[in-house]
């Protein structure tokens, strides 16, 4: 590989097990010569002027200048009207795509093989919209918002990830049978980009549908995209067929290359500590990220040391079915890593 | 078995094999010698006074005396503002539960075994009020609905289908995290009503928790109960696991005994007529009605008929993996029922 100019990039280590495995994803990519330099932030919200929560201005200002963000898990708020750190990150840096992509990882059993496709989350409104009202008493009323510019500019993203990562058809997921006018809007805007894109198949398909087809046959399904809340139970459903929050990776996405990368697990306070979590998850991402930085090589590198680590099954950590610690699995990839050089 | 009155029950055919699979259940319910005098009806909607939509006046008139219907697939209408039959329905006779009893059939293989849990999902307001609007152009709002009423009716709908069933758990599924105040309504009545059944044990879990935990094991669920959108989703992808929606009974619930089971699958237009159906789905809906009336042991017979028939692999269906007709897999539930006698 010739030698990359070093990128920046803000760690977020997160709470829980999150500084185990960001240290571990740290240490592979020492050993994979990966030309990042880390910027660790802690992004616990504040309260800012005008009593509105906001990301500390440190950790703000670092995504700012370095544009890609790696963030480990988060402990849910507990403090009243203390808001979703999640959310707030994504409205942050208006981080309009989650992209997760669910592969079946060889060697890691689970119901389902050659599981390979991708859900993208349109990420910023629908039913997250956060618009809800007391009509009267004991009568409630949540709004779903959804516009065009937002639907067209989702649409637009599956389609370019689709032709950019060789992959063959986009299946935007609605219920516009029930909600015919929100979910119809977002319908019409994946109608109309597809015909941008006449080398990617295009098809439609009700939610309950995909839901339905996914837990019988996973392997129809290639790149699908989908409003907000469709999106949140679709990429869980589907990490749950290749083993789970813990060897999935995610991303949010927004323009001009903002983009933060993280594990979507729990911060696992009950292991917190004790040499015993799984990076895997949070190491998938971080290749995601190499890759949405350019750094293909670096990425596939370090995919295949994890991948050929998990499929050996002699070094795994206890989720993964094994005895090892964190270190001992950590150790193991960068092994594999400095074998390949 | 003593003889039983009479009672009648409201048929709806239905459309494409409609016919076919309510004929093979008459059949079966012949043999078996169920007290049931079968009134047929369509209930395609018509345009009433003042030009709403409502189902035909005698189809009306049949349900509101029999109080109990068994409907097959209708196909999706066509005509321009014309509804869904199946919403139609589920408001003409305020069916405000849906029922989907999910239970692994022993013979007929999928990646799950020992699935044995039930759905019951609001189905009246939520995500289908029908509330949208254009706010300005290019942005669109829709209303999700949720009411103390309609929370608290279905929730004490599930702990007492819990309680009649010889069932341990309630799960409620919500996102109370995103949609505070709409779900977090609908969580709290579950909570106040789960006070009234401390013989239940009751859970409350995150809608994609409960996707990605269904596909990895399914058997830590027993009831689980939850807002409209979500239902839909949810019994579809539990019907995903344990064969499909050939296999999957269902029933609308009213007050005041007034039900409506039904087949939840489609019309299958491409096999109409052929004598190739499976008329499963159907005849466990009509099970699951024969036990609403209180006729268990018409209704324990027949299903054990069905799934003695299905276990033994001889004569099957096409998409139940074997080559018999509709005719002849009928014939084989008529003759073990007449074993049994
Ligand atoms: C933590 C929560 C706000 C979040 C969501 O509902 O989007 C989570 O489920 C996710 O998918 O990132
Ligand atoms: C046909 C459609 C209106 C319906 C729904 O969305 O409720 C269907 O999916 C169902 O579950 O009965």
């Amino acid at each position: 590989m010739s030698p990359a100019v070093m990128q920046t990039v803000t760690l977020i280590p997160g709470d829980g097990i999150g500084p185990e495995i960001s240290s571990a994803v740290m240490k592979i990519f020492e050993a994979a010569k990966a030309p990042i330099r880390w910027e660790e932030r802690n992004v616990t919200a504040i309260k800012g002027p005008g009593g509105r929560w906001m990301i500390p201005p440190d950790a703000k200002e670092s995504m700012d200048r370095s544009k890609i963000g790696l963030k480990g898990p988060l402990k849910t708020p507990i403090a009243a009207g203390h808001p979703s750190m999640n959310l707030l990150l994504r409205k942050t840096f208006d981080l309009y795509a989650n992209v997760r992509p669910c592969v079946s990882i060889e060697g890691y059993k689970t119901p389902y093989t050659d599981v390979n496709l991708v859900t993208i989350r349109e990420n910023t409104e629908g039913e997250y919209s956060g618009i809800e009202h007391v009509i009267v008493d004991g009568v409630v009323q949540s709004i779903k918002l959804i516009t065009e510019d937002a639907s067209r500019r989702i649409a637009e993203y599956a389609f370019e990830y689709a032709r950019n990562n060789q992959r063959t058809s986009v299946t935007a997921v609605h219920k516009a049978n029930i909600m015919r006018m929100s979910d119809g809007l977002f319908l019409r805007k994946c109608r109309e980009v597809a015909e941008n894109y006449k080398d990617i198949k295009f098809t439609e398909m009700y939610l309950d549908t995909v839901c339905l087809n996914m837990v019988q046959d996973p392997t129809q399904f290639d790149v699908l995209v989908m409003p907000n809340l469709y999106g949140d139970i679709l990429s869980d459903l589907c990490a749950g067929l290749i083993g789970g929050l813990g060897v999935t990776p995610s991303g949010n996405i927004g323009a001009n290359g903002v983009a933060i990368f993280e594990s979507v697990h729990g911060t696992a306070p009950d292991i917190a500590g004790l040499d015993m979590a799984n990076p895997t998850a949070l190491l998938l991402s971080a290749v995601m990220m190499l890759r949405h930085m350019g750094l293909h090589d670096y990425g596939n590198k370090i995919q295949t040391a994890c991948f050929d680590t998990i499929r050996d099954k002699k070094v795994l950590t206890k989720d993964l079915g094994g005895n090892s610690k964190c270190s001992e699995f950590t150790a193991e990839i960068c092994r594999r890593i400095q074998d390949m050089a």
